[in-house]
């Protein structure tokens, strides 16, 4: 598929219109603001070019709210003498596609030779800006290799960006310009306003003329201009977007924008670019060597997370397959905190930091859900988009027969991702000691979200013990299970965490607490019935075993042969449909094991053994969930397995580039990735923290020779270095 | 609202933003191939401008299928010495929009004085032509008052049309040509191919410059001419289109007519346009005297109707929203049949045939669903579409609540429709003696409805009769009865109808009917059971009373009293709810009277009084449907009440004019349009035949003169007058 030039290089070379999806996801480019897919500037038949930008959601049926494909900045349409270029016409001489990820810098050079024989070699090179999140450029070079004639190039912006079909713009007002255009638009339903405009200058040795096409909803800039065999042209369309939510009035922004565009030169505003994202590897990079396809392919992952990653906004969050894709919608789900978030809190804390303050801005949201559920306290949706309420669609139609819906529980019943969230609030914390984000906003989500557990729990008197029933744990092949120990333990550990924060907030910020405890109107008496509630939660475990039980009756169901249903190409849930796979023990990713992975310190060794025997041979590791494999391979490394853990981690780590699972076309499968670098960090490293500070006990894979990485500790950047 | 000018020209003087989309209906114009939206050439906020071409439908969520809005031929930008032409902006000083019906043309007229003070007379004519089917024409003239400058008309087709924020279009090629533009598109799903293109002409005293626009998606092309105060120019866009339903290679056809386009007058094209629809209301014109609101309301309906009618296509249906506004999405109901045919059966025979010929040509989809329920024959769907597949949504949305959804059963079990459509052959046979088309066409689908029927009945044998339970009727009130009246009766004369079908075939073709009964698999044996299902189908009827009960149990349900719920403003149904309007005897439309007027030699004088009182007075006239209110007409001048007749046909004649029912934004009532022609001649003209021949018995309302019109009897134009 993409060929290693390098290990910075994810290159492609050979245009194959059957993978056109898939390469649009890999060659993503984001800078936190916006991402776009890697669509080719010019149109291509049943492309899928998008560019979101966060927190830009409108409302669509049945999934509620959307990513708005946004107007896009790479619009150009190249005549040569008179000729359309584009892939699907003439003959492809020769094609290369390079992304490099060092510097966020996408390159295309194609000889294309046109219907009538004119022969052209075009250079485009395209980036977005991580030094200036509202900018985007292309750079052009055409050089005509037999003949004269005249280049035209269209530049635009498009209202007319939909999502696979759906409209979200309605053009507000729009004009050309002296050399660009601009266009001001708004998302039908949620309103949101969008001002996009671009620059374009044409290098030539003739004089380039300029033509102005105001066309509704489309102003165009066409610079034509003469060339001679030989000699090169370029044009350079600088882009800048602004919108509703980061400014006041994004038209005036963008105008004020558009006046500095003329003076931006190729060089320097590139270079200040390539600077942003060399202070990004210098705490992220991760070195791994003697293996240069791990290497690369952790650098991608990484490279999808920071790309996605919001800088200087609060308000959003990444959603599961980041700014890449169609899939989800957009929407942000349990991945973000327990997958992506370590990655972030250990190298770039300030991301964290945001991420994490979405969640706390969205606690209205999380309390309306408990409320509507007539629970008290902070329920996080399982689903969540721009303002934090539940987005799950409730039913999907059939995908056989369209006259049927399937139900969708995961918004009512997969429930575990209020504490999920506690979880990296309290991570942040121990990792960076930020005190003030702690006592201004985790504490709070800590607290309700922990009121919401003990008003969930249900009390069954004849066993002295409270239960959950009616969940959907992580291995969701199986729904509507009682007392999932995924569930129960991390609600019990999100109440016990409350306590450890009641305390210390007693102890050290006694004025923080009092008003805390004012505001949320917390009595004794329900921190008495909380305290209840986390002491008598039911959680399974059976000595003699052993085994922990992944949910009540897990044991009773049928254990089929897996690898008897070898070979396959789909899940066992499609395999054997939802009622089916709910009836047997195959698991759609780790459960059990993920709670031990996230409570390292409860279970000794041998019963993590025994559990990661038990649930290893019955998970659905090829085709089951994308979030499993980085898991299992941190498992495998801490049973010592290291050549299990590097099998599971490659599959996580080829998930995008080799299209393993064939959905990457929908975008970049974000927790994935972040669990690739938790599997580094905390699976191979083994790195651990205890009272004498952080140490290392490693499990390389034997063909690694070193493995370098970086973590940020208490504002600290701590290097380690791992040999065989 | 509307002015009456005159008994031909509905006027509006007044541009009210707050009733756009209400104007838009009611300024629709269309030829039977494609029906326009009265949006206004240039573009303003909030329009819901839409073309629709007949059979060209594509995939909708939900829904299924839709006609998709193309992309549209009016398309014009008016710039006035540079500054945008718009309603939104500047003063409007002067308006004016006057849909001639006689000639089919909309013109407007517009003084305008621009935000810098410019004023200038604008005028806009427009017509879909009815002699040339793929032709369109818009002409404007532009008188600057005060000023000197330029004046730039900019020209387009634009491939970003949708459906109320759906694309279906995706653009196939494009081009710009000398003085005009053609685009190649087609559905994204059901990949039907548009091509539309055309050709501007200015005609100005000076100079005039054009300016080709190819922008990707809506080439365009700009016309800039110098103006001079005082002095008119013209502008005339020529536009046609071609589909690949009509077409083998639209594009081909639409590039040979734009050769052609520039040599077309505006006079001779506008010319032959207005003689075609003088041959129509040669045909079809009704003459009220002495009411011209009545008088210009039925002629507005009817030409509603013409303006829908496919005149060379028998496989399209016309939609219950005509091809006028998004309702229902295109899609056909009994509406077709009952309300709209008679008055084409009587008046345009060819155009009846038309229409009935796409019910033959869906007869495998009518199958198809007879299958899917474990039926034989033909069980025609409720809602049709392209393939005559049922369309009926299974599942809407929730109005109040989006996790929810709302059960729509008319699909499943609003049955008639089957009988409908064979009701409609039958009707057309009796008056046109088209013995080819019932031989070739109309007798296979009333035998294989008959065979559904029969199939359908379910014997029980306690009561030695056939029932059909669980069914809707007519009263969409009332939801899964038994043994509805309208349902029971129909199929018994769907049995019935079979049988003098078949030997009326023995009789006089005996070899047609040895070939249909041989491709039908018909053996004696069933037909001796049909005719046992039609001997013994249950319809209930009380010689005590002489009162018909609308479905088993009715009588039992709740008698409320409608006068006490007024005033109100919405449905009875919608007042109590889908459960609670079940739970009382108000229903939604006549069910019983429908049945009774269908069958019109079944029951006499006397019971027709006493279901007509006891009905009536149940019956929700004002907000229920807008089927009911025609139907209504008539059974009150059978009973020789012309007051109440004339209330009731005033109410479905300022249906879609006044806008009675708050959504005539969303396309003409097609139903309630069909049901005035036939309350003019079958309620008040008492229009019968006998075997002396047709006559009439009239009831006229008080104030009307004289009544006239005319019907096609069997080939034979026959005309009609009645005074009081």
């Amino acid at each position: 598929m993409f060929a290693l030039s390098n290990e910075w290089t994810v290159q492609d070379t050979l245009f194959d219109a059957a993978r056109l999806h898939h390469a649009e996801t890999v060659f993503t480019l984001g800078n936190g603001y916006f991402g776009t897919r890697g669509a080719f500037e010019e149109y291509y038949p049943g492309e899928m070019r998008s560019t979101f930008l966060h927190g830009v959601f409108d409302d669509v049926p049945v999934s509620f709210t959307e990513l708005a494909n946004a107007p896009d900045w790479m619009d150009l349409e190249i005549l040569l003498a008179k000729e359309r270029f584009g892939l699907d016409s003439g003959v492809v001489l020769e094609y290369s596609r390079s992304l490099d990820l060092k510097t966020a810098t996408l390159r295309r050079v194609v000889r294309w030779q046109s219907p009538l024989g004119r022969v052209t070699r075009l250079e485009f090179e395209r980036f977005a800006s991580l030094a200036d999140e509202h900018l985007a450029g292309v750079r052009l070079t055409v050089t005509p290799e037999n003949y004269d004639g005249e280049v035209e190039i269209q530049a635009g912006v498009n209202a007319d960006a939909d999502n696979l079909g759906l409209k979200h713009w309605q053009a507000l007002s729009q004009s050309t310009i002296r050399q660009g255009a601009w266009l001001h638009c708004q998302t039908r339903a949620t309103q949101v306003g969008l001002a996009g405009g671009f620059h374009l200058k044409v290098k030539a040795p003739g004089r380039t003329r300029y033509a102005r096409w105001n066309v509704r909803g489309h102003p165009t800039l066409a610079g034509i201009t003469p060339v001679n065999r030989g000699q090169p042209i370029t044009a350079v369309k600088w882009f800048a977007y602004f919108t509703s939510r980061d400014q006041k009035d994004p038209l005036k922004a963008l105008r004020r924008k558009l006046t500095y565009l003329p003076r931006l030169d190729w060089e320097s505003a590139h270079s200040a670019h390539c600077l942003a994202w060399q202070a990004e590897w210098d705490r992220s990079d991760v070195v791994i060597e003697g293996d240069p396809e791990a290497q690369l392919a952790l650098r991608f992952n990484l490279f999808q997370l920071l790309s996605a990653a919001p800088r200087h906004n609060e308000r959003v969050n990444i959603g599961a397959k980041t700014l890449s894709g169609y899939g989800y919608r957009g929407h942000s789900f349990w991945d973000t905190e327990i997958f992506m978030l370590p990655f972030f809190t250990y190298t770039r804390p300030e991301i964290a930091r945001n991420l994490l303050s979405y969640r706390y801005h969205n606690l209205a949201g999380a309390r309306f859900k408990a409320l509507g559920n007539k629970y008290c306290g902070a329920q996080y949706p399982w689903e969540s988009a721009a303002t934090g309420e539940e987005v799950t669609p409730t039913w999907v139609p059939h995908y056989a027969d369209r006259s049927k819906l399937i139900r969708i529980w995961t918004g009512d019943i997969e429930i575990h991702i209020s504490a999920d969230v506690s979880y990296a609030i309290w991570q942040y914390w121990q990792a960076t000691g930020d005190d003030a984000f702690l006592i201004g906003r985790g504490a709070e989500v800590i607290l309700e979200t922990a009121r919401f557990w003990a008003c969930r729990a249900e009390w069954v008197a004849e066993l002295d013990r409270y239960e959950i029933s009616d969940v959907i744990g992580p291995d969701e092949n199986h729904e509507h299970v009682n007392n999932n120990v995924y569930t129960n333990g991390m609600a019990r550990w999100n109440l016990q965490t409350a306590f450890a924060i009641i305390a210390w907030l007693e102890q050290e910020h006694p004025q923080h607490w009092l008003r805390l405890r004012r505001s949320l109107h917390l009595k004794p008496a329900e921190l008495k019935a909380w305290q209840h509630v986390s002491d008598h939660l039911y959680l399974a475990y059976d000595p003699q075993t052993r085994l922990v039980e992944q949910f009540e009756g897990y044991f009773q169901r049928k254990d089929i042969d897996l690898p008897a249903l070898e070979p396959r190409q789909e899940s066992v849930q499609s395999l054997l449909g939802i009622e089916g796979a709910n009836q047997v023990q195959v698991i759609k990713q780790p459960d059990v094991l993920m709670w031990m992975y996230l409570q390292p310190n409860l279970y000794d060794k041998e019963t993590l053994r025994t559990n990661y025997d038990y649930y290893t041979a019955r998970t659905d590791h090829v085709y089951g969930s994308s979030l499993g494999p980085s898991i299992q391979a941190i498992m495998a490394a801490w049973v010592g397995k290291p050549a299990d853990a590097y099998e599971h981690f490659m599959r996580a780590a080829r998930a995008d580039l080799f299209d393993v699972r064939g959905n990457a076309g929908d975008g970049i499968h974000g927790a994935s990735a972040g669990g690739l670098w938790q599997a580094i960090v905390f699976g191979f490293g083994g790195l651990k923290h205890s009272e004498t500070g952080w140490q290392t006990s490693p499990c390389l894979p034997a063909h690694w020779k070193r493995l370098a990485f970086k973590i940020m500790d208490q504002g600290n950047l701590r290097s380690f270095e791992i040999t065989q």
